[in-house]
C-alpha cells in the first residue's frame, strides 16, 4: 500500500445559493498550494453542498415546534425520540439525528437540510473539475451519531467516482485462508480521514485524500452503504 | 490545519505470543523507510495484539456449537441473531459480530479473540517506544459492523496517549454560534483513516498517522467511546 496524503482545503470564504462548488474548490486548493491532482479524492462537507444547493431555510433558534415539524418533513421514519433529539430515516435512508437539520454554521435563524441527493451533488463537482482538466472522485460527508458508541463520525452521503463499498470476499488474507465477509466501507473510512483535518472550529469545509488506490475508483452510489430495513436488525 | 500522513507499516511477519510488539513494529518502519517520530500515532490492529498476548484458542471451523459456547463466553449480553450472526456485547462494553471471535489471519483451527484490556496493550506498546525514545499514542483497532449503513469500518479499541473523544462543544463555530454537541470520536476516525492502507488481503498489521493535532496528544480510555446502555437507544 501507498501512504496516504489528507490535505485540508481552507479559505472558501461565505458559500451561497448557485455557486459552482467545483471550480471555488479547485481555486480553494491552488490556493492553499496543495491543487488538485489526478486520482485524489476530493472530500467535501454537506453544509457548503446544502448552501450551494439553496437547502437552507428560516428555523427559529428558540422555535421547538417548528424544528419538529422541519425534522418531521424531512423524515420518512422515526425511529427513536429521546427529548427534542429525534432519531429518523431519511428519504435516502440514512439514519441520523434530526434528519439531518441543523442550525450550526449557518445563518441565525436558519437551519441546513440535507441535499436532495448527494450523489448527484457529487458527480456535479466531479464533473465540474472534469471540465477543468482534472480527474479526481468526490464524496460528500456529514457528521452522524452512532448506535452504541459515544462520539460523532463523519460519514459518506453522496460519491461520485469511488467505491462506497469494497468487497473483499472471496479473496485470501495473508495466510491463504478464503475471508468470509470483508466488505469495506471505503466511503465512510474516506469521510472519517479527511473529518481529521476539518475540525468543526475551523473554517475548513474539505479536504484532498491522496493516495487511494487505483481499483478502488469506480462509478458507484451512496445507496451501496445503505443497509435496507429489512436487513437491519436495529430498526 | 497540518496535512496528515497515513503510513502503512508492513513486513512484521508471523505474531507469536509474548514477543514484545513495540520493538516488532519499532523495527518494522524503520526497515519501511518510515521511522517513527515524536507525535506520531501508531495504529496497530487487533489481530496481532491477540496473538501476542496468547489471546488465541482452538477452534475447528466446521464445529457451530463450539463457536456459540466461545461466543458466549466472551459475551455478556447477546443483542440480536440472525442464524450464525451474533451481535453480543462484550465484557468491554462493546457492540460487535461474534464477540469479535474470529477466524480470519489466524491458523487453521483457531480463533483469535479480543484482547482482554487493550488500552492495558496500547499502553504496553506505547511505554516499549517510550523506553526507546519515541513518544508516540498508540490506537488498537478492530474491524467492526455498524445499524444502519452496509459495510466495516475499523474502530479503537484501545488507546494510549491520544484523546478517544475530542469534545469541540462550547466552541464557537465559523460564524461565531456556539456549537451545543459536537463530541467528536477522533479514536474511531483515526482507525478507519488507517485501514485504508491496512487492507484486509494484505500483510499491513499497523499504520503510522503522522500530523494529528497536538492538543489531541493525552491520556484517555477507550471507554469515552463506549456508550453506557442506559444511554444507549439501541440496545
Amino acid at each position: 500500500m501507498e501512504p496516504l496524503q489528507v490535505l485540508p482545503v481552507p479559505g472558501l470564504g461565505e458559500v451561497t445559493t448557485g455557486v459552482e462548488l467545483g471550480a471555488l474548490l479547485d481555486d480553494a486548493a491552488d490556493a492553499a498550494g496543495t491543487p488538485l491532482a489526478a486520482g485524489d479524492c476530493l472530500v467535501v462537507t454537506q453544509k457548503i453542498v446544502s448552501k450551494a444547493e439553496g437547502r437552507v431555510v428560516p428555523l427559529a433558534s428558540d422555535d421547538p415546534a417548528a424544528r419538529r415539524r422541519l425534522i418531521e418533513a424531512e423524515s420518512v421514519r422515526l425511529l427513536r425520540r429521546r427529548d427534542e433529539l429525534f432519531i429518523t430515516q431519511t428519504p435516502h435512508g440514512f439514519v441520523c439525528a434530526n434528519a439531518g437539520v441543523d442550525q450550526s454554521n449557518v445563518d441565525p435563524g436558519h437551519a441546513a437540510l440535507l441535499p436532495l441527493d448527494a450523489d448527484r451533488s457529487a458527480r456535479r463537482i466531479r464533473d465540474a473539475l472534469r471540465g477543468r482538466g482534472i480527474e479526481v472522485a468526490v464524496v460528500i460527508t456529514d457528521t452522524f451519531g452512532r448506535a452504541w458508541r459515544n462520539g460523532l463520525t463523519d460519514v459518506a452521503i453522496g460519491v461520485a467516482g469511488l467505491a462506497a463499498i469494497v468487497d473483499l470476499r472471496g479473496t485470501s488474507d495473508a495466510s491463504g485462508r478464503e475471508l468470509a465477509v470483508t466488505e469495506v466501507a471505503i466511503g465512510d473510512e474516506v469521510a472519517s480521514a479527511a473529518e481529521l483535518v476539518m475540525g468543526k472550529d475551523r473554517d475548513v469545509p474539505a479536504a484532498i485524500v491522496r493516495g487511494l488506490p487505483g481499483e478502488w475508483f469506480r462509478e458507484s452510489s451512496v445507496r451501496e452503504l445503505v443497509r435496507a430495513a429489512r436487513d437491519d436488525l436495529f430498526r
